[in-house]
Order: structure tokens, then C-alpha cells, then sequence
């Protein structure tokens, strides 16, 4: 077990949130529940409701935590919550008269992306002077430099998916349903450590050509080119790797020259990773070596996503993120290629940037693994 | 089973919606995945994120859907489908530009309550003469008025809820924990056709005193005042009730007392519910009843809620809430008092508005229960 976060550690980094939101040219921040919250206060209300609950972080204030008087009970208890101010309101009141003095008139804010756009009206509303910015477009960074006990943590999430991935290469494929060898996946995420399972994509075949489709009836057959996509949470953080086999040793020639593409893509743009490239640069060193291999309109997502608390969040390997990499990000690397009707293929590890280059915490092989 | 939902009941359902958008005096709605997407297409993506999915409606012009191109084979297949348009963007492309040609630049839509902060300030930053509502406020009455199918579906959940609180009158309370009575609880819900458990409450003692209290460590003994507060979803469809029991029939005077009076409050505010009385009008009597027996200051929270493919939603019956009662409206009648470090009372039923008056989804005895 990795140690527990403190007091202290939260009000570092609530002290950090405030001084990068100046840095970045805001007046501060309001964070709504969610990751957001989580990372910032330990603070994770039982259901996210349409009653406002809000974090706000405004230069040379204390952190207030606008919380529904009936909830301030569980914020109280949440670790990080002695480092903030409460500050309550009642059914009945107007929540947004509550933020009103916490919250510079003709500052610029930055909100949490899933802040609910209704608190977000009401804030407009309610300070028609304020500015507001999503939190991704211009401090994307909050979350995504993870500190040494993260970077720990992540590490150990990422074992765990690789021993689930070499779990699965022992189990039958042919004759048994996608759901059914996503339930091994789920069993064995479980079986080493994770607390939470959020994916388990069995894409076999002609499913395994949709990115998204996660697990189905279909019957698994020999022949089959299979992706399997999981992950889930391991002491708060979070795992996400991605390997294709084949079902069977009788690889067809257009699945192994895929796959070898895939692999290279992946490799190439692993490579690449170093501080001061630019994310889209790495989607783009995977996107070229597909496209010159003749596939590239077959890649059609970016090439991969941060993670940490959350299994998507920021840094986004996409183009147009012209932001650089910064020791101490971790994200996915991901690329794939998706033929329509017959078969795809995805190679995923989640990578952190080093001073020296990127470090895996998925570490299992790429090859076609060959399953029965 | 009820029968399941068409596309044409879809397509009924959006040319109500855009109808009473443009009775609102909105140009239209922006709709973001969760139950406002999930009613009107059927369609529930496999996991909400950052990537914009938005179905646009616009009086005049076809239903759109935005999603991004990995995610339009899931869209594809939402029974609703067919009744819109399905516009793509892709990874890297900026998806407020697919929004632009579907959105009236100088209108003004109402946008889902719980759309994301980051995709309104996208949407904004595109379309700097459109104006933004959020849907509770301008619209709270989209999902809030139930055709018969529905209503069937609540009642329906409510009877279950009824059987598991009967079942759960008959387990041993005395000496076990929280969480065991709670598991009783979620178990009878499944047992009596819930696919989904959403919350199961027991707060013992000084627990019951927290509404928001949820299961804990603490074991129940005897003497105990208990609130169960358990629900969940069957066939789409939300249940939630509340009944107080006590441990033992040795029950204090004080309980005794407590309970009458909101036993009281919940049925003197049954019995106003009837068309064109205001939501408030519903909190305002039972808080008066409350309040005349000298447990004002401890009924801390608006007396119920809408409940439908959520259990949360509007109408809320709350000060300040002036609109008026629609026959085939649900919502719960909750009033409680809590007496901190004590102990806690609550009833709820979920109720339909009729023409006749107020029509109860739960008929359980409201007798505080005994258990052992």
C-alpha cells in the first residue's frame, strides 16, 4: 500500500493550483466535483447533483468550499478538508449569492471541464464581470505533472494491467463470447489490486474495427484478430494498456503487416518522447509512420490521452496541442488501425516523461500475443 | 416487462421538445449525454468525456446529433437513431465548428443542466450571439410531465421498492452494522426487479441526524432510530422511499413525538397536491407543519424532488420554485427533522400529480416500524 495522501499533501497542492492559475494570467480557479476536487481537497461528494458544490481558489484568499448545508457533514471529513474554508448555503437560497464574495468581479477564472454548465450560467450570471475559461484550454497541467508518489502509483497500476494481460493469454478464446473473456479481464484487474474496473474492451474480428466497441455477444472464433483494451483504478490511479492477438498460430499476412505497423508506430512515437516535444508532435510521428505504411486513414483517433486519477484527462496527444512534454507527464500511447467489416489492431502502454526520455509502466510484449 | 420505447416514440419526444423550446421562447436546445440524450434518442455513449456529443434541435430545421466519428458506430445503433442526423467530427478537428451551421447565431437555447462547463464555454466562444440558458431554468418541465408509459414504469418501481422495505421489516437489525442492513436493502431491490442500485441509507442513531449520511461501520443496537432511504432504477425508472424504524418497540417519547410530526407534514402536504398549485406552495405546508411543532430549524432540506429515468430531476419542491403542479408530474414527498448527535425521522413517497389530487407510487404503512 502505497502511503495516504495528508492535510499537507492537499494543501500543497492547493497552494500550487492557486500559483499556477496566476501564473497562467487568472484571477483563480473554481473546481467542481470530480477529479478536479479529488486531487485538490480529497473531497468526493457521494453523487454529483444539481446543488452546487464548488472549490474556489482565488490569489491571496484562502480556499473556500462552497458545499449544500446538508452535505457539509462529508465534506468535513474528506482529508483535505481542514485546508479550506467551508462555506455553506440552504435549499432555497440562491448557491450562486454564496460565491459571489469569494470571486474577484473583474478577475478571469479558470472552471473545471466538467463544471455543469447550469453552475456556470449561474456564475455568468451572477458575475457579469467575470471571465471564464475551461480549465483544459489553459491549465491543462493542473493534474498532468504527477509527483513522485504518483508516478508510484501508476507504476503499480501499470504491473497490475500487465499481469492481467499475461492472465489472459492463458485463458480459451474460440468458442467463447467477447462478454465472457472481458469477465476474465474484469477478474483478474481484481485479482491484482485494482479497487475499480472501468473498461474491458474484447473487440474480436469485425468489432475489433470500431475503437469504442467494448465487449459483445459475438462468439469468439479461431481466426479471429482480437483487441483487448482494460483498465480501471489501483490505489486512486488509474491503468490503461491495449495488446491484439489472434486466436490461433495461423496468422493471416494482412494481420501481422498491421500489426507490425501498429508496432512500429507505437515504438517510434515512444521514442520520441522527451521533455520539450510538443504533444501533437508525437501524434504526429505515430500518424506518419501509418500513413506511409498506406493506412493512415485507417487511424482515426488521436494517438493518445493523459492519465492519473482519471483514465482521460489532459496531457491529449492530438493535434493542435502544441504544448510541450514536462518530466513527470503520463499518458497513453496508442495507435491503431481499423480495417471496416474485418479486423483492427491497437498497441497501448502508458508512458511518463523522464529527463533521460519516456519510461513505460506497461512492460509486457508487443508481439501478436497467440492465444487458443 | 413494459414495452420497450420505438424511434417513433423518439421522434414524438423531440418534436415535443423543440415545440416547447420555441414556447419557451428558445430557438432551441443543446442536449448533452446523459438522461435529457438518453430520453429524447435513446442513445447513452459508453462513457461521457471531453469529447463533445451534443444533439442540437433547432425549430425548423432536423434534429442533429454531434458525436465524434469513433463514437457514431454506438450512435448508430440508439433506437432513436434514425429519427436524427448524425453529424461526426474527428480527433484533432475543432467540434464546436460542427455545432456552428447547426445553431442559430443570434438565438438563444437552453443547454442540459449538466452539460460540460468546457464544451458551453466552446460553444460560447463560437457563437459569441447566441445566448444560453441552462434547461432547469428556462425549461425544468422537458422530462417533469410523464406520458403513460412512463408512469406505468414508476409505479412499477415503486412497488418494488414497497416489497424490499416489507422484506427488509423482517431482518435482525440489533448488533449488526450499517453496511449489512444496507446490503439487505440493495439485495431485495435486485431480488424485486431493480437493475440498478442507486443509494441505500441506513443512518442509526446519531447517523439518521446526517440526510446525507449513506451506510457506515456502526452497529445498530437496540433503541436505535433508524432511516432507510433506498432506490434505484427498474426498467429505465427511478424508485426512492423513505421509512424510519426503530429498534425494539421500547420507543422514546421524544421519537415518538419527532415522527408524528413528519408523519404529519408528509401526508398534510400529500393531500395539497393537485394541478396548478405551485411547487413551493408543497414546501411551504410541510415545513409549516414542521415549524408549528417547534422542528423548524431541523428540517434542513426542500421537501422532494422530480424522479423519472433519474432520481433527481426536476420539479423540485423548494422555496422559490413558483411553478405550478402538471398532471403526470413525480416527485418525492420527503420531509424529516434531524437532531444532531440524536437521531433522525423521514418519510417519502414518490407522488403523481392527477387531475383528482396526488396518486402515491409507495404504499407502505408510515406507522414507524419496529424491528428487532
Amino acid at each position: 500500500m502505497p502511503r495516504e495522501f495528508t492535510t499537507e499533501d492537499y494543501r500543497a497542492r492547493l497552494e500550487r493550483a492557486t500559483a499556477a492559475a496566476a501564473d497562467a494570467g487568472l484571477a483563480g480557479l473554481v473546481v467542481a466535483p470530480g477529479p478536479d476536487l479529488l486531487h485538490l481537497t480529497g473531497y468526493r461528494p457521494t453523487a454529483i447533483t444539481e446543488r452546487l458544490t464548488a472549490l474556489v481558489l482565488t490569489a491571496g484568499h484562502e480556499p473556500a468550499l462552497i458545499v449544500p448545508a446538508l452535505e457539509r457533514p462529508d465534506a468535513e471529513k474528506a482529508v483535505g478538508a481542514p485546508a479550506v474554508r467551508l462555506v455553506d448555503w440552504t435549499d432555497g437560497q440562491d448557491p450562486y449569492a454564496a460565491a459571489v464574495p469569494l470571486i474577484d468581479r473583474s478577475g478571469r477564472y479558470g472552471i473545471s471541464d466538467n463544471a455543469w454548465a447550469m453552475h456556470l450560467l449561474g456564475l455568468q450570471a451572477a458575475l457579469p464581470g467575470t471571465g471564464w475559461t475551461s480549465l483544459t484550454e489553459t491549465l491543462p497541467m493542473l493534474r498532468a505533472v504527477k509527483d513522485a508518489d504518483e508516478l508510484e502509483r501508476l507504476a503499480a497500476a501499470g504491473g497490475a494491467a500487465d499481469a492481467a494481460y499475461r492472465g489472459i493469454l492463458e485463458v480459451t478464446f474460440a468458442g467463447r463470447r467477447e462478454t465472457d473473456v472481458a469477465a476474465d479481464l474484469a477478474a483478474l484487474l481484481i485479482q491484482y489490486g485494482h479497487s475499480q474496473v472501468d473498461f474491458t474492451v474484447v473487440g474480436s474480428g469485425p468489432n475489433g474495427a470500431d475503437p469504442h466497441h467494448e465487449a459483445g455477444e459475438r462468439v469468439i472464433g479461431t481466426g479471429d484478430t482480437v483487441v483487448l483494451d482494460f483498465g480501471g483504478l489501483k490505489d486512486g490511479y488509474g491503468s490503461d494498456t491495449t495488446r491484439t492477438v489472434h486466436v490461433g498460430a495461423d496468422v493471416p499476412d494482412e494481420v501481422r503487416k498491421v500489426h507490425d505497423v501498429v508496432r512500429q508506430a507505437q515504438q517510434t512515437a515512444f521514442e520520441a518522447v522527451r521533455p520539450g516535444v510538443s504533444c501533437q508532435e508525437i501524434d504526429r510521428i505515430a500518424r506518419r509512420v501509418i500513413t506511409e505504411a498506406g493506412y493512415g486513414e485507417f487511424f482515426i483517433h488521436r494517438t493518445g490521452h493523459g492519465i492519473g486519477i482519471t483514465t482521460h484527462e489532459p496531457p491529449y496527444l492530438v493535434e493542435g496541442e502544441e504544448r510541450p512534454l514536462v518530466p513527470g507527464m503520463c499518458f497513453s500511447i496508442e495507435p491503431g488501425v481499423y480495417l471496416p467489416g474485418r479486423f483492427g489492431v491497437r498497441i497501448e502502454d502508458i508512458v511518463t516523461v523522464t529527463e533521460q526520455g519516456g519510461r513505460r509502466f506497461n512492460n509486457t510484449p508487443h508481439e501478436l500475443g497467440i492465444v487458443s
